[in-house]
């Protein structure tokens, strides 16, 4: 414990101290704030230094001082990979003396002596300088010769003259802050993506027969006309056969069931084999480069389990957990048992042996050309696995992605996020209410979560078709790809969604005749989808870089319980986007909404505009309130961008 | 950067991570917090860590899970000092299994073999007891080989056996929280006390005749009666004569005025020394020794500054600021110039022996019985000056409080709270609106704050008398009264509050004929006066112990922004108090209280009683909402404890 001479605190981003780097995208602004402050009323001037990791020089980038001793600075991120952060701060002489100096003048205080100080000041100065700079100093010196004081004061308030002196001032009792914090920079589509999640064997046409990954290159067009970004492809590799589960996850199979994807390995393979009913390692690898073309790019799910019949059963007996009597644990979820599973244990005797497996895995993809991963369950696996894991692929593979599918508490999917990955599942499909939301995505949206944490919005998932879906009628399907798409950079839906489907195993979230247990063939055109919707959304938030970015979510009043509003506005405040939602798919519903004046920079005697990007259609505004009328399923929602 | 199995994160106290320490005093009851987590739903144990610095042995104290992951455990604190205080966390094998089993059991699973895991895992912990306790693990053995699955899982979850188990576990994967943080515990002074300021000069009979230590003593009946525990004496030390100023702060004196006591320094002597018009040193020991026969602590100031006829201007001129034309400079703070008064620099190039001299001052006056400092201008001298005076004075003198009279930007009153200072002045006299009362108390109230910001509420000071004060008549001397006494347990007055003087310079906080350029001779009865209201509140304050603690303000709801209802509930829940204010001295107002139920652990639906302490007068309420009427002066306030 050390008081310092200028002391800097309550630096933001801080993720639990320091131990953790905050994330950023290539190209954001990376802005850091901190208090700054000394004893009296010297003046201070502050850098943020920043680097790259690896890097010996630091770069600087002046700070700010705001309200209340609250510096601001920033800097861009150009590209993948960790920097780290402080901040210096010092007493700046030179704005101290003339500070004083003009307070005395003011005061009608005698300067004189305080004049002769600063004189001495710039005569060092100016034995520093040479040239255009040293005759700049000289000629300043002459014209303060025959000024009257006032004109002095002027003169030695100059910009010119000032930014000289701050080039070779020497810093007076210079503070770095006591740590370099770290900041992880991704890629762009780490911050924003919008993911179309399917089952590659359902995209056949033939009931009964599996679907394979040229029939996948046959959906990439409808996908990349809804606007899809990212195809996530539930497991590509071989089902284990013994205990295999049935239709609706029957206990027991026929002969013709699939069985679940996840339920990884057989004779023909394990995690690094292609189910053959799916195709060939080379339809695969075309199947990535087919997306590419259309701008998608192929993400795949990484679930460290096995079924019984997986390679590591017999090769690595000692990688899983046994029970007293020698036999193999299944699934660790009591009181859930997975007989179709066996998980690994990561604490094996010969953890360094599965652990490097696991990552050899995750490069044997990444070589194919795969750089997204959908992690199944993470938050059953150690932490310090997943720190390693990260650290060890993306010193090969800067540009891999990895996705969190954990559902659990709060604090450990925030771990998870703090100690690598970059996005993560959330409590989304179960936030319906106003109140529900406005909590939710305010904690995500505040740091010190926003500055880690990047929210992913399915809609839906194989395995969670919430309540809202099942009773709500498409109504409630738009309602909620609105929500998604406009409440976090990141969102999907699982393949279905798009045709409202909605029949679900009775009393529960799981889908009726669940695709995780047998080949489905739709109609992709079925009569009322909502695929017009969907492109219109991803569109909607290709143009506008506000609904790109973190942190910017911020709630409003409504005066009816059932609208939600909120608000999206960029850093650089350019674009701004309000977001009505009528959150209740079976009435209609109207309501007074308080509009964030100050958050968008509009005058409230001065009418704006506002168009309606869903329809197109534009609104004039004025003054503290706006009035929306929305009706379930015809105009469920508006998403009003602010004009001019 | 590792990630750990066990995470131990978002430990509360926590100020500036761990770079200052929290506070408490003596017989508090300290209590740490912090999510506590693993992957998986392994269970695990927490103990909060804690001993005295110097001290080798860690003590431990167990700790709770409450909801999401959020631990907590707790100690008393008893000694003056400092203490540090750790987390660890590890993983509980026995529990972990236990909890799995009776899982698989409920899920209708076999468990034969987990329940011989169990048994492999008690008999080793039956190996490392003896005696009784091997007796017992022994007896449990027999009684589980005849039982049913069922019984088995209850034998187990025996708290005798547990705790037993617990007491012989090798602890799985544990972890300690990265620091050892730090608390610092003072005396119950530093936490809860009633300050009453003094001019020794002004307590004689005579006018123009300077009162004595003498007079003072004369004075401790009446400020005992009102309840006052500390009489703080404004500078008792010789006064410059050179650039003395005359009343009301003439820029010269005539030669019968005495000059402000910060003007410390002349011929008769220094900090050290007693202005001889207040009587001698011994007659000074003397009234701390009387004041002590009624309770009451003596508190002198520290105004580390010096008239121009100081001993230290000729003995040590360069611990003074020079002009380049080697005159001294006046105080610092432009466009104010203090010609009485020359600043010291904390930075001279002699700095070591200044430093040690001002220690030696304080140390000087801690020897004569002096524990309790006022610290006038803390906040403009160096920061690094003030951790190592305090923690240099503690070191002798562990009893030591000192209280910042810093009126300046709050993070630099923070910081001088975080490095060593008991206790702070605030803004409470500029914060007369109910939001601006709830807006700031809360923020005082509130973790960091709360953990090392102790508020001492002045109600005025020599140098402020707030335009309520000004304007509000006897009603508003009573309403601040009330809420000073009742918002900090640290609160205030500067004699003459109690007699209501309001006679201030025109457009300014200064008292008309202000006692800081001129002696007073008051009427300590006159009439009007409040004596009665004090010594109440004072008498409340001792009786209820959450009037006693920090961090318990709560505001409530109240249908009337004249009067503001806040409660205060002890730690341990069994003294609460809710205060009503009317807030406007000229006008009688109602409100609807919004009760706090829950805070008091009231049910609805069940009447209960409450006691307006400052009448004795009993009430029932009801349910959400209690009515007050209040009227200026006649009853301004309540302060209802509530009853059973």
């Amino acid at each position: 414990m050390n008081a310092s001479r200028v002391s800097i605190e309550n630096i933001s981003p801080l993720i639990d101290c320091g131990r953790f780097p905050a994330k950023r995208v290539i190209g954001d602004e990376f802005t850091v704030e901190a208090d700054i402050f000394t004893h009296g009323s010297d003046k201070i001037r502050a850098d943020l230094k920043y680097r790259k990791v690896g890097d010996m020089k630091w770069k600087a980038s002046q700070m700010h001082l705001g309200y209340n001793d609250k510096w601001t600075g920033s800097f861009t991120v150009e590209q993948e990979g960790i920097y780290e952060y402080t901040i210096e701060a010092w007493i700046d002489t030179y704005s101290t003396v003339l500070g004083n100096i003009e307070s005395w003048y003011r005061g009608g205080e005698s300067i004189s002596g305080d004049l002769a100080v600063v004189s001495t000041l710039l005569s060092g100065i100016m034995k520093k300088t040479a040239g255009r700079e040293k005759s700049f100093v000289n000629e300043r010196f002459t014209a303060m010769k025959n000024a009257s004081p006032s004109e002095v004061i002027e003169i030695l308030k100059g910009p010119e003259l000032s930014s000289l002196v701050q080039k070779y001032q020497k810093k007076l009792y210079p503070e770095t802050y006591r740590q370099n914090l770290r900041l992880v920079v991704e890629r762009k589509k780490a911050g924003f993506a919008s993911w179309y999640e399917l089952f590659p064997r359902s995209q056949g046409a033939k009931p009964g027969i599996s679907g394979t990954f040229l029939d996948c290159v046959r959906r990439l067009p409808d996908i990349a006309a809804m606007g899809f970004d990212v195809l996530y492809l539930t497991p590509i590799h071989p089902i284990g056969v013994t205990q295999r589960r049935g239709k609706n996850g029957a206990r027991v199979a026929d002969g013709t069931d699939p069985g679940s994807p996840w339920a990884i390995g057989n004779a023909d393979g394990g995690h690094d084999s292609i189910n053959p009913d799916l195709g060939t390692m080379e339809e695969f690898v075309d199947l990535i480069r087919k997306a590419a073309g259309y701008g998608i790019e192929i993400a795949l799910d990484l679930a460290f389990q096995c079924s019984p019949d997986h390679p590591y059963v017999t090769q690595h007996p000692d990688w899983f957990y046994k029970r007293p009597d020698g036999t193999i644990r299944y699934a660790e979820n009591p009181p859930k048992k997975y007989y179709d599973i066996f998980p690994l244990n990561f604490d094996s005797p010969d953890k360094e042996n599965l652990w490097l497996e696991l990552k050899r895995v995750v490069i044997f993809w990444a070589e194919k050309g795969v750089r997204i991963f959908r992690v199944d369950n993470p938050h059953t696996k150690p932490f310090e696995f997943w720190e390693w894991i990260i650290r060890e692929v993306r010193a090969e593979y800067p540009d891999v992605i990895f996705l969190a599918e954990a559902f659990t508490r709060p604090a450990v999917m925030y771990e998870l996020s703090k100690l690598g990955f970059s996005m993560s599942y959330t409590y989304f499909t179960w936030r319906n209410y106003d109140f529900e939301i406005r909590e939710y995505f305010t904690e995500l949206s505040s740091p010190p979560v926003s500055d880690h944490f990047r929210p992913m919005l399915f809609t839906n998932t194989p395995d969670i078709l919430p309540p809202i879906l099942q009773t709500g009628g498409r109504a409630a399907f738009k309602i909620r790809a609105v929500l998604a798409a406009t409440l976090s950079p990141l969102w999907g839906i699982y393949s279905g969604f798009e045709l409202c489907e909605n029949e679900a195993v009775e009393n529960s979230e799981e889908y009726l005749n669940s695709e995780k247990y047998e080949i489905k063939v739709r109609d992709w055109n079925s009569e009322g989808n909502i695929k017009q919707l969907i492109a219109t959304l991803n569109s909607i938030r290709r143009d506008n870089i506000s609904l790109q970015e973190f942190g910017n979510v911020h709630f409003h009043q409504s005066d009816n319980p059932n609208i939600i509003f909120y608000s999206r506005v960029s850093a650089d405040r350019k674009n701004a986007i309000l977001v009505a939602v009528n959150l209740n798919p079976k009435e209609l519903h109207s309501a007074n909404l308080k509009v964030p004046l100050d958050l968008l920079g509009v005058n409230g005697d001065t009418p704006f505009k506002i168009m309606d990007l869903l329809t197109g259609e534009l609104y004039v505004w004025q003054g503290m309130y706006g009035y929306v009328r929305l009706t379930p399923d015809q105009r469920m929602a508006h998403v009003f961008r602010v004009e001019g």
